[in-house]
């Protein structure tokens, strides 16, 4: 088959891969329907995250199972299954807990990008829609994988409730679907950071109420201004640097909440102001399986439509052109075609 | 009248001051009952935190009030009240939110470890008992004005719940407290790290059901052995050190919260680990005003002693003798009468 592989910062290229095999009796094989580019992937791209040797890569997936091992019994071959970046056993102490991604047997899954993908504990892993869907569900369905539960993760880490204000910081895939996720929750207010027209729009139509341009300092200033000085119950956090955590800190009101889904790079919590502020912090690499069968469902009725979030897609062998869009900010995200 | 004045470190006279007067019409006077020394008093008295000038000191106060301000209408002379280290007016959105301690007109109360005192914001402030108590009731009161209250809301940020298993890193009057308070919040295991055999026991009194004395990499690794390698799900940081903190972070589940109350002293938090850990954190000066009802119906039904914590009492005119057993650790916490 033939897949993406990451050769240097900059350099993805589409070449020929050995087809993926069942290793242990509990893997499955998927043909893939559609993958896309990530923005953590854009760490690598960038040559943020030091890579030695050509890799695999890609972590987002849904498609169409061909295989199963031995031991699987809920997953069968014919099924349209979604999965995440985490393989979990789900049946763990800490998948039990709904923290799948720190699940006791957990295994990246990686190489996403590609024409076919292994699955490890595919019965944990995967959830099946409830038949094979029409292409145009594709792309939504596509968001659940990774950015979708990502963004929600970031809203029930940051305690999003009903009637309340919300402050999102990034305005990446995550952090627009973010909004997205506040909107579901019943948030009454949504503050999105943006400086970009495009996704601001996009902020707009998944639900946000209110954009600030203003970055840093400024940015908090006003968003102080906007909540008389109270500042925000719930900031998600979509970004990972200093200055974003910095900025969602800040944003939030004592006894508020801040949920952090941008990988930290560099990011230091000073304990004092931590304390002084009284703000709640959960963060982490989002538990994408504790919400798949909801927003799965979600998808599924067209309740809501992530999809959007895609403005760029490419045939898979284009993936290169993927990357370099997602880079030079002419893409918010790429989705790929096999 | 006299009073307790920080001069230096190691340096606490009882001298005579000016008694204290009204300034505000929404201020009480409130004749001291009893006072105390707390932890975070031996900051100043280590050389830890820097003072300046000679300071009145001490912020742990219950006593009858003497007199009242124009504006305040529902605390009277004569009722015995206790009130917490932050004044608060108890209806800015921080208080309605439960954070008294970020009050939007906060201001510290100072100056306690003395014959009488001035309250500001008397009515949002003071709780009064519901008639003058009996003396055997005085230390057990006393310690809702912070201890009790501090060790309950470490409890609560850490979300301590019916079953579940906590640890408490600090074993001074506050990860005592917390004991006590994780106890009445119906855990089902408390673990308390504490090398020193009376704290021991007294952690054993208030509920503990498992003693861990190691410290750091060796304490984290005896409670994953506790805890067949999940950790606590909720842990009580009541010291403030790195050394504490990092042990409290990484004796927590993933998913499981730290709530902390230490007053952090050279903490840096590494955002890539914390957020690698799922662990949630809530700290800051506990808004013991949101707990202050609850705990003295607790303490005037007789359900709950935390006046055990005290292992001294001493006449006020000691006062110095009082840090300095705090401070040789030969006391836990040292009870002050007028």
């Amino acid at each position: 088959m033939r897949g993406a592989v990451f050769h240097a910062p900059g350099d993805v290229r589409f070449e020929h891969r050995d087809d993926p095999k069942l290793i242990n009796p509990t893997d499955a094989i998927i043909r893939m329907s559609a993958t896309c580019v990530c923005g953590s992937d854009l760490w690598d791209y960038r040559g943020i995250n030091p890579v030695n040797e050509p890799t695999p890569i890609g972590h987002e997936y849904c498609g169409i199972v061909e295989e199963v091992g031995a031991d699987v019994t809920t997953i069968k071959p014919g099924q349209f299954v979604i999965g995440s970046f985490y393989a979990s056993d789900n049946t763990c102490p800490h998948c039990q807990a709904g923290f799948q991604t720190s699940c006791q047997h957990r295994e990246l899954v990686g190489g996403a990008q590609a024409e076919a993908l292994r699955v490890p504990l595919a019965d944990g892993t995967l959830v099946a829609t409830p038949e094979v869907p029409d292409g145009a569900l594709l792309p939504s369905l596509l968001t659940a994988s990774d950015v979708l539960g990502t963004g929600w993760y970031a809203a029930v880490a940051a305690n999003v409730q009903p009637g309340k204000t919300v402050a999102v910081v990034g305005d990446g895939a995550v952090g627009l679907l973010g909004v997205l996720s506040a909107r579901q929750l019943s948030a009454e207010r949504i503050i999105a950071f943006s400086r970009h027209e495009p996704r601001q729009k996009l902020a707009r139509e998944f639900g946000a109420t209110d954009i600030v341009t203003e970055r840093g300092d400024e940015g908090v200033s006003h968003l102080q201004d906007l909540t008389d000085g109270i500042g925000a119950d719930a900031v998600l956090e979509c970004v990972g640097t200093p200055e974003s955590m910095a900025q969602a800190l800040r944003s939030t009101r004592p006894g508020g909440n801040v949920g952090f889904v941008g990988l930290p790079h560099g990011v230091e919590i000073n304990g004092t102001e931590l304390f002084h502020s009284h703000v709640g912090l959960r963060g982490g690499p989002a538990p994408v399986r504790r919400f798949l069968p909801d927003l799965i469902d979600l998808i599924w009725k067209q309740q809501i439509d992530p999809g959007k979030v895609f403005d760029l897609t490419l045939p898979l062998e284009h993936v290169a052109e993927g990357y370099a869009a997602m880079d030079g900010r002419r893409a918010i995200k790429t989705l790929l075609r096999p």
